[in-house]
């Protein structure tokens, strides 16, 4: 028996790859800058303490903001789908038709699904609201659980970067040690972050350390730019 | 007549969106978590603009190598779906008239939509991937651009928190005037950001400021906290 394996991640592993990707690279980036610009390890933990407390809360509370803001929109798409479908049956109809003859389907199979499919009022609007609008019916659970998913993931992702700093005093040094484990963490993170979307792991894992490389490299040439100032 | 209103924002919109939203907040919330640490504009304006480097490649780049891997991702299923059309045809007939099914639609019509929608081999896949699989062919080229509106979009963000700071020495003068000009533009994206979703933009608006002044407030305690030490 063949078995079908489309890949697909859970929700959970889906909050947990968006936080952890921006909580592994933003404040390992940032902390890579200011070790090109100050003296002191001080100044790179609270910088680093307070982007990872306003990014986690950014994207946590963000995220949990934009699920309510889809709950809301979908109710009040669903609102109007219900009048159209109660003022305007006949343009509604043709809609549905429209869908059929878009699969490529004999006019009298367009006609004949049309018919049956309209004659119950919530079958009708729930295949407007999925296949005119794609829109899916989010779960009004789903806003926190995500929210509190990201942030966690988030913190988690950006304390590998900064640790380093907490056990030295020269920044030069802690940049050093978190270049080697956050490089090693980010190959690993991507590397298993392929795997759930069935791409090629090698190269995500690759890829995603190639993103922290470049942002981090950058905002250190930068900030030694600004500092030789 | 009756016009039909689904607002349906733009794909650069969305990128614009996406930027702006970690743009104005994560610098902000930075730059004002440092203002109640450190007693010099100097490493404010160093730790932002090197936290604007490094997001805006991270959310530009990620989002690039993102899009690429979701059109790895639809090839391969592509390729997969057309092995199974060859190689488990009752298969994926059935599941074609599963889909009918679950229309509610009758037998009979579930039998003829089936037939004829397996007749093309290219219909046929095409349609197991937008309906069975959810996926829809992505644009090659979105993936560079969309990766260009988000970093410029996170830059333009950035630099409305963090440009106080060039104009006076004390870190609490800037913040007070960070504080006022982000919390205004927070209030704006927020509200036509809500508008292009069709939800309630005064509120929008609101929601928007709160994810903000929540981030720097937690960002300015920790930094404080940490300092007080």
């Amino acid at each position: 028996m063949h078995h079908e394996e489309h890949l697909h991640s859970s929700d959970v592993l889906k909050d947990i790859v968006i936080g952890m990707s921006d909580g592994l690279t933003v404040p390992f980036a940032l902390a890579a800058g200011l070790s090109g610009a100050v003296d002191n390890t001080g100044v790179i933990i609270i910088a680093g303490i307070a982007e990872i407390a306003a990014g986690s809360i950014a994207m946590g509370l963000g995220g949990f903001l934009a699920g309510k803001t889809e709950l809301d929109h979908y109710n009040s798409e669903l609102k109007r789908e219900y009048w159209e479908v109660d003022n305007l049956p006949d343009k509604e109809q043709e809609e549905v038709r429209v869908f059929f003859k878009s699969l490529g389907l004999s006019e009298d199979v367009q006609n004949k699904a049309m018919a049956e499919l309209t004659k119950d009022k919530d079958v009708w609007v729930d295949f407007m609201m999925k296949y005119e609008l794609n829109l899916e019916k989010p779960d009004p659970k789903r806003a926190r659980k995500s929210a509190f998913n990201i942030g966690v993931s988030y913190i988690v992702g950006g304390l590998v970067p900064l640790s380093p700093y907490f056990f030295v005093t020269n920044p030069e040094q802690g940049l050093i040690i978190s270049v080697g484990i956050t490089l090693i963490c980010l190959y690993v993170f991507g590397f298993f972050k392929s795997r759930l979307t069935g791409v090629n792991a090698v190269t995500g894992g690759f890829k995603m350390m190639l993103t922290g490389a470049l942002a981090a490299g950058a905002a250190f040439g930068i900030a030694k730019l600004i500092e030789g100032k």
